[in-house]
């Protein structure tokens, strides 16, 4: 299996996933476009996520960051006059220092993630979408920003005008990416912003052409529920785009991409809208809140795969 | 007045007389041979000894570091596969992610110290010996050691042969130790190791020179006290490379570079010898325990300069 996942929502279906699939059956692809240099320091927050979540070091209360970190290193950073308005905790410190350290020392952002997510004990691959650096840059009316500045400096405050994704058109997907977008058996789009962390997957040459003309199951989780992101400013940017905020306009964005949109039973009466739009509706409960339903939603999932490729192949 | 400084001894002198002096008749001048990449980042152990001791920041528990600090990001350092021997703090981390951050600018070491420094509300200028980069290295019998190799990493064990200062020949003092070695009323070289702080300092292209042509008056303070180091492995080393371990051993390195050698009322017996080697012998205590101590060190240095400037010029 291949899931495409951007940062917390991505996290938690991908760790409901790791509990049933075992390493040789899922590639996680994260989400790289809000990778931003701090302090000098090349910081990746999916990836991170990624990697905190499978490795149960993951703070749920932020949504950011190493559960019980403390801030030394930055509130000296701050008082050595530096720009400190981002987030970063002593141990998520230690991530950062050693992933530029090792990417400083040659190895790709693939390598470094391979060693710094098997120190950690994280047997499923996690990988970044790409070697080459994407940037996700917004166009809004307080300038232009970049993921970060328009997310954490900004507050989502700002009206989105455009998104763009600098230097994806010289990037390519990570050759474990690769690998697995030839060989995967199914394909999902975990429950992430289909503006800020899928679309910048997308936009690698090569990637949307592959999921296009990908011949087996291709599902995703809607982000959008009841009106709104179940976390996020998925909505808020989708609206300023002119889309509609629900799980009818995630349907309109992932056309041609995906087979099946799964919705929270709350949005079950969208099932119809969304089969206008081409892609088969699927209800079950969607709002991941413990383990139990990341595990639920995961294996909700691989079943209704299994039973749908029964269907196809009678 | 010029101090010429490295780590903790050199600190408790400059402390003393940084209480006494304005800021705009002092300059420290710190040495950087012992200066190393830790985790990809820029690591000045003297610099930062001095500049925690002088913003009130050291811990004088351990010698090294900041007071009260803690080692969460060190020890993530470690879970994720990094070689930890070298002991950082969290806060003593962001001085390393400062420097270099700002290093990679294009920033020299000089103008990072001084930013740093200030930062810290630190008033008289601390100057790294160079901006170009100078590294003491141990020939010993465990090997070729950088100076945080032996020191650290292996606590001072292995037999020195032999030390070289590689990069000085390429190096030039810094602007501001360049500006205070020609303008100086007084050249003060602090109780710190001749072999591994001060000689990397004088192994810098034209310093020798401009000490041993010095017109005024060059005073040393004895780090060997009572036949050892005060602290450190000075002593060690000198009996190592065949001198004498006592302040008449430190006499004969400082032969031509110093007119007067301060040493502890201990070792008021060597006085005879200190002039037979053609310098001369001033006794008082040198042993800095309390803040009170550095200053009273530090007056009577200044009290003693005074005198012998006035016997100079009756």
């Amino acid at each position: 299996m291949l899931a495409l996942a951007g940062g917390v929502g991505g996290a938690k279906l991908a760790l409901g996933l790791a509990r049933i699939l075992p390493p040789e059956r899922l590639t996680i692809v994260v989400n790289t476009g809000d990778d931003e240099i701090f302090h000098g320091l090349h910081v990746s927050p999916d990836l991170d996520t990624m990697t905190y979540t499978l490795s149960g070091w993951y703070n749920p209360e932020t949504g950011w960051g190493v559960a019980g970190d403390s801030f030394e290193t930055l509130a000296t950073l701050q008082r050595l006059g530096s720009d400190t308005w981002f987030n970063l905790g002593d141990r998520d410190f230690a991530m950062h220092i050693r992933r530029t350290e090792l990417l400083r020392r040659g190895m790709t952002l693939s390598e470094v993630t391979a060693e710094l997510t098997g120190r950690l004990g994280i047997e499923h691959p996690i990988v970044p979408m790409s070697d080459q650096p994407v940037r996700t840059v917004l166009e809004t009316d307080a300038g232009t920003l970049s993921m970060q500045e328009y997310f954490v400096k900004n507050r989502a405050v700002p009206t989105v005008r455009s998104i763009r994704y600098a230097g994806a058109e010289d990037a390519e997907p990570s050759p474990g990416f690769a690998e697995v977008l030839g060989s995967a058996d199914v394909i999902v789009f975990c429950p992430s912003n289909p503006h800020l962390s899928v679309a910048p997957i997308l936009a690698i040459p090569g990637v949307r052409d592959a999921i296009e003309g990908y011949e087996g199951c291709r599902i995703a989780v809607s982000p959008i529920v009841g009106g709104d992101a179940v976390r996020g400013p998925a909505g808020k940017i989708m609206g300023e785009l002119g889309a509609e905020v629900s799980a009818v306009g995630v349907a309109r964005e992932y056309r041609g991409l995906c087979d099946v949109l799964v919705v929270d039973t709350q949005d079950a009466g969208l099932a119809d809208a969304i089969s206008s739009v081409g892609i088969s509706p699927a209800v079950t409960d969607t709002i991941m809140q413990t383990d139990d339903d990341k595990v639920a939603l995961a294996r909700w999932i691989l079943t209704f795969n299994r039973h749908s490729g029964e269907s196809r192949n009678p």
